[in-house]
């Protein structure tokens, strides 16, 4: 039987994406200072990685147009790694005047869904995204690529895996730090992540892979696991379980960080957070928000979070034992 | 790497539980008529064992008084096994007059659970029970036990595995064919579920052991795969994810049994379940219920139902071209 029910103290970095890519889908617009104050809640809450924003037009996310103020605002806990998503060489100077620590650049290894998704071939995110490399390395500023669709197109179908690893190689060409193989709208199922994984560990020892799922169609933990147990230890995940795909409606969001951290901590799995406060977090986003969460930690709490017996149990209990 | 990921034709039974655990908590009652079209249904979709109703007392559970009826009236289909859940003698009587194929007991290895549950001590419900197997034997049906709150109590927290062994041994004693590990409010997680299968496993070979599970706290299917990584091969899933307990308020129902077999048919486990032919099924019941059911694949359809490319698309692509 496998280890990997059984974490034995292994470490598994999260990274929360809620504030970028949950935020982003929002239509009520979640003020600045109520931002800050996420942000910082998460940092205290021990998350190795944030994705604080996004410096993308104001105009085209509105959501998050204070991505400056918040970038800048927030209190830096040493240690803790504050990531933005970064789509062109204007968002990539935005992003590191106000000192983001990472700059995480988008593409999609479909052209169908890159091009609906950024209205450019991928030849041209790809030619766009080599400046912004050059732009952070003269900056020294580490960058990161999220790979969309790796695990299927939900207007293509499969993608192959082959074209896959031809984007990987031309950012690792480049010399960016990490890759993250985006399952976008929840196509991803165990026993693919657990060939893909492996597959790119093996070939670029080098690189510094995160694995980010959707939990569409109920499969989001287990691909978590099977991706753990080929070797991955760096995982995106959404406070509250927001987040979704314009492209593929019905979709839920990204996995819930609250549950991921829950279940791996059950299996013995260090992810460094305190789950109590990354769920204080969560529960002021429905009123920031206006609707409820996805989570199901939200509404069903831990574990052992237990229930008081029902009205009358003593009563019931004594006429059962005068039987 | 483990080998749980890749199912490699292996056989996985799954017994549909929504047309009782389902249903006994609706409150709209689903005319008989359609129940035993949805039985029906299961049953020309391939499942290996459907829970068709419960022989309890109209008054307490009204939403399945017509239990004579529908267990009548299904069209058997060879090789499917109709259980249905007996609570006591009467049941019993009911349920062997209605050519039940098998008698599903139920009691719960928490005290507390049994008598907020069933209003009885566990002495109690076992003896009971003890004479309801009594009644099968000389009726030659065949008893399967599903045990309650087997991996923790809502109301009472852990409960020791040596407890819940000893009530696994009484019922071994009484010469029942199967045992049903139940999670009945979702407390279960992998590691606790890969050790438990696997103690049951090697102290019981000749029990029938199924596994049911809840996605409460969204770990059902990492569960089912840590169940059969330790070599369960048997699970209750409820369609559309019905279900849920009254003593575990947020809860969320019974693990999905469209989920699980689309989970395990793209790992390459054999269910012997025709999806699209669940999925019509699942999509009777938000209308025969009277509400959305949790069902994920419901909403999302499955891995390559794909989605239409946006409007503008054509434009998009040769305006990109063009540049």
């Amino acid at each position: 039987m496998n280890t990997v029910w059984n974490g034995a103290g292994r470490r598994i970095e999260i990274c929360d994406v809620g504030m970028r890519d949950g935020l982003q889908m929002e239509a009520q617009f979640v003020p600045t200072e109520d931002k800050i104050a996420l942000v910082d809640a998460l940092s205290a809450a021990g998350l190795a990685k944030i994705e604080v924003t996004s410096f993308t037009s104001p105009t085209a996310i509105p959501a998050l147009r204070d991505a400056e103020v918040v970038m800048r605002e927030i209190a830096r806990r040493p240690g803790v790694t504050y990531t933005a998503l970064v789509p062109n060489a204007r968002g990539a100077e935005r992003a590191i005047e106000s000192r983001t620590d990472e700059l995480n650049l988008v593409m999609s290894v479909s052209e169908t869904h890159n091009l609906a998704n950024l209205r450019m071939t991928r030849a041209q995110s790809f030619a766009a995204l080599a400046h912004v490399v050059t732009m952070a390395q003269a900056a020294r500023v580490p960058v990161n690529v999220s790979l969309s669709c790796v695990f299927g197109c939900p207007m293509e179908g499969d993608v192959a895996l082959d074209g896959v690893w031809d984007w990987v190689q031309r950012f690792a060409g480049l010399g960016v730090a990490g890759i993250t193989l985006c399952d976008t709208t929840g196509m991803a199922y165990p026993s693919q992540v657990a060939q893909v994984v492996a597959q790119a560990r093996a070939r670029w020892p080098g690189l510094a892979f995160t694995l980010h799922f959707h939990n569409t169609r109920g499969m989001g933990l287990a691909n978590v696991l099977a991706a753990i147990d080929a070797g991955a230890d760096r995982f995106d995940a959404s406070l509250g379980g927001l987040g979704g795909c314009p492209y593929a409606p019905g979709a839920t969001g990204n996995v819930c960080t609250e549950e991921i951290v829950h279940a791996l901590a059950l299996m013995g799995y260090d992810t460094g957070v305190d789950l109590p406060a990354l769920m204080a977090a969560a529960a002021r986003l429905p009123t920031l928000i206006g609707h409820e969460v996805p989570s199901q930690i939200a509404r069903a709490g831990r574990r052992l979070d237990l229930h008081p017996v029902p009205p009358g149990f003593d009563a019931i209990r004594e006429r059962a034992l005068a039987r």
